[in-house]
């Protein structure tokens, strides 16, 4: 097995103001091409962390870093990787040129005034880079770099990758088709990487039925987590034990149903998509406590546009009589909270914005504004269809947060499940 | 300096299909607590990397690891982090009652049918822990556990919490109450930490700054970080340097003037809601391209529903003209991605919700729909208040994803810049 680790360097990534979003999209990349991840380690701007890290990785065929390219001193990733691999680190005029030529494009682009002496200084920064090492072409700013060991010394090259997500993703391809980088990846073997869905039901069950059909498992390396109380089921086989995925796939049909609601891989996001497009339906949202997240969620994918067309939020009460049709009497006589709002409010939206589906949402997210009766974490939701409403009662634990997060997915599960269930 | 390393397990997380929440926040925590952090180490489900991760992290004074306590078979860390202490593991039949007592209450909540072998595995699975180790009461159906090395075995305690995020956080004050976890981390000191926040202005300035007030920095760990293009300054000292942070201050007040709108390190979140409340003005949207994500953050915050009314998420033009009044001539006439469109949208959400302040945002998402005139990543904002209106156009680089992010961003500081400036 191939193996690659990655080190992920940044004190404001080690100190949790900004989250790493580097090491997982690599460990997904690498997988998928056939390469196994021994470990993501996250360290610091401390020269000796990155080298500690570096060394305990050392037995891998390939380490990437990702970030400390930047323009400022504590970004120190190029020079540590140099001196690590035997290679001091020095000015490359060529690379210089062409980081000032991109920079000075950006600043004038964002109508940003600077310091020339500043920016000079943040250019020359990020062209002084190891002897010997191969120059990736820079999305933003910085270029990447393929650091081999220095002759006569042993251990795997590295791969340093800038830190912003959008450049680091940008130079993969060319990461990959670079010769070390080729070299040190060679063996490996290309996975198929499937993943199926299942809504409401409990880690433990599917575990019990994944071991009940044990002998099914044969060349298949399943994984299973929840998220969002979603069980999504990954599996990695080679191409032969195709066979032993489709028995995998029945079997689990056979045990969960229709709460196995993607065997393809689809997410609740593309599954209500394509069940709007298909039968050309259009959907609105009402909103209180979540606020237009759900009508964000819907818009998530691109060409939305075709079947969501608008929403409302209405935080205050007259804004769901007004906007969304609610009577007054109804919300003075149930309250705000409850089934009946909710169904009130997807049928306003359905009516104010002209759509086939509505779709609405009212509850106590809190940490304030509950009752013994309606308590934190109580949220009613209906969707209505042609010729069919669904309406449910949730009663969420955890932060304001955890209650509008979780609302919205199981919204998104309702509008599936009226869709197509 | 007292360190503590932190190993994240999960072949979940170290493959990207959940974000790890946890060793920022537990690095966030111990750093303000006055620990160190050396390094954050995900590894997947396998005992011999979370042993190597271990051994890796064994010259700290102690060692956190969260997850793979669950019931589920590749849930190994209590076994692991036991059999590296010298501890095997056995079944704890106080611990078994509590956490059936736990799981049953919870399946009843959530109306689960359940197979209760299954059930009592999965208990019997979370009840099998070290010999001799602390057990930390369960959040969830998972206790964390404070395990010591054997009696004559050499190297740092080890605190093993639960995955969930909540879980983690719920256990935290009882980790650091823990008498064992107290000792390792003794001669630990507090240190203060501040935050500033500039907005606007590129991270090499901000570094040459600092690089001019050098003699200002001294007993100060000034750490900068840019996210959604907003420069985060956090800064860690002694009590006794807090004159040296004021005269910091001070400095990058004199360097950027208004562009460093928070130095009390209030989030624009924050400054937007204090601004709100403290004038008594409401707040309401119109949405295009952002559909709802503006409204969505707008409400993140407890107490918001002082000040926000609601909001209308308009992504057909039918939709801009009849909820938020546009006329229909005008979004022929300038088309629907316009300042003008932008402007009567905010007048729009004025006028429909009542509200003091109006926003209208409209643009180009993609990846689809853009032209050379109005490609994709063209955002036109506008915040309508009493005796105010502030316009912006913006093109934004990136994804679909990039482009409403960044937007909601403009927009939030849009808003504060009306409010306060």
């Amino acid at each position: 097995m191939v193996r690659a680790g990655v080190v992920v360097t940044g004190t404001e990534v080690l100190t949790g103001r900004v989250a790493d979003r580097n090491g997982p999209w690599l460990a997904d990349q690498l997988r998928q091409a056939g390469v196994d991840i021994a470990d993501i380690v996250v360290v610091g701007d401390r020269p000796d962390d990155l080298r500690d890290a570096l060394a305990f990785l050392s037995g891998v065929q390939l380490i990437i870093t990702s970030g400390g390219l930047g323009p400022t001193a504590d970004d120190l990733t190029a020079v540590t990787v140099g001196d690590f691999q035997g290679r001091p680190s020095a000015l490359d005029p060529d690379l210089e040129q062409r980081i000032a030529d991109i920079v000075e494009r950006l600043m004038a682009g964002r109508g940003w005034k600077t310091d020339p002496e500043a920016t000079a200084a943040a250019v020359r920064k990020q062209a002084f880079v190891p002897t010997g090492a191969s120059v990736l072409a820079p999305v933003g700013t910085a270029p990447g770099l393929v650091v081999p060991p220095a002759e006569g010394r042993a251990g795997p090259p590295v791969l340093v990758l800038p830190g912003p997500p959008r450049e680091l993703q940008g130079m993969w391809a060319a990461a990959l088709a670079d010769p070390i980088v080729g070299e040190a990846l060679a063996g490996r073997a290309e996975l198929r990487q499937r993943t199926m869905r299942i809504w409401g039901v409990p880690e433990s069950e599917l575990s019990a039925a994944l071991r009940r059909h044990d002998d099914d498992l044969d060349g298949l390396e399943v994984t299973t987590c929840m998220t969002d109380a979603e069980l999504e089921i990954v599996t990695r086989y080679a191409p032969d034990a195709e066979q032993a995925y489709d028995r995998l796939g029945d079997a689990l049909v056979g045990e969960f149903g229709a709460a196995l609601y993607s065997r393809d891989g689809r997410t609740v996001d593309r599954v209500v998509a394509d069940a709007l497009l298909e039968r050309s339906l259009t959907i609105a949202t009402t909103e209180s406590c979540t606020a237009g997240l759900l009508a964000g969620r819907l818009t998530d994918l691109p060409g939305s546009s075709a079947y969501v067309l608008g929403g409302l939020v209405t935080y205050s009460n007259l804004a769901k009589h007004e906007l969304a049709g609610v009577p007054m009497e109804l919300i003075d006589r149930v309250g705000a909270v409850s089934e009946e709002v909710a169904e009130a409010m997807a049928a306003g939206a359905r009516w104010r914005l002209g759509t086939d589906v509505g779709v609405g949402i009212t509850g106590v997210a809190g940490p304030d504004g509950g009752t013994a009766e309606k308590p934190v974490g109580l949220v009613h939701l209906c969707v209505v269809a042609p010729g069919r409403t669904l309406s449910r009662r949730i009663n969420v634990p955890g932060s304001r947060r955890d209650v509008r997060l979780r609302t919205v997915a199981v919204a998104m599960h309702m509008i599936r499940s009226v869709l197509t269930e």
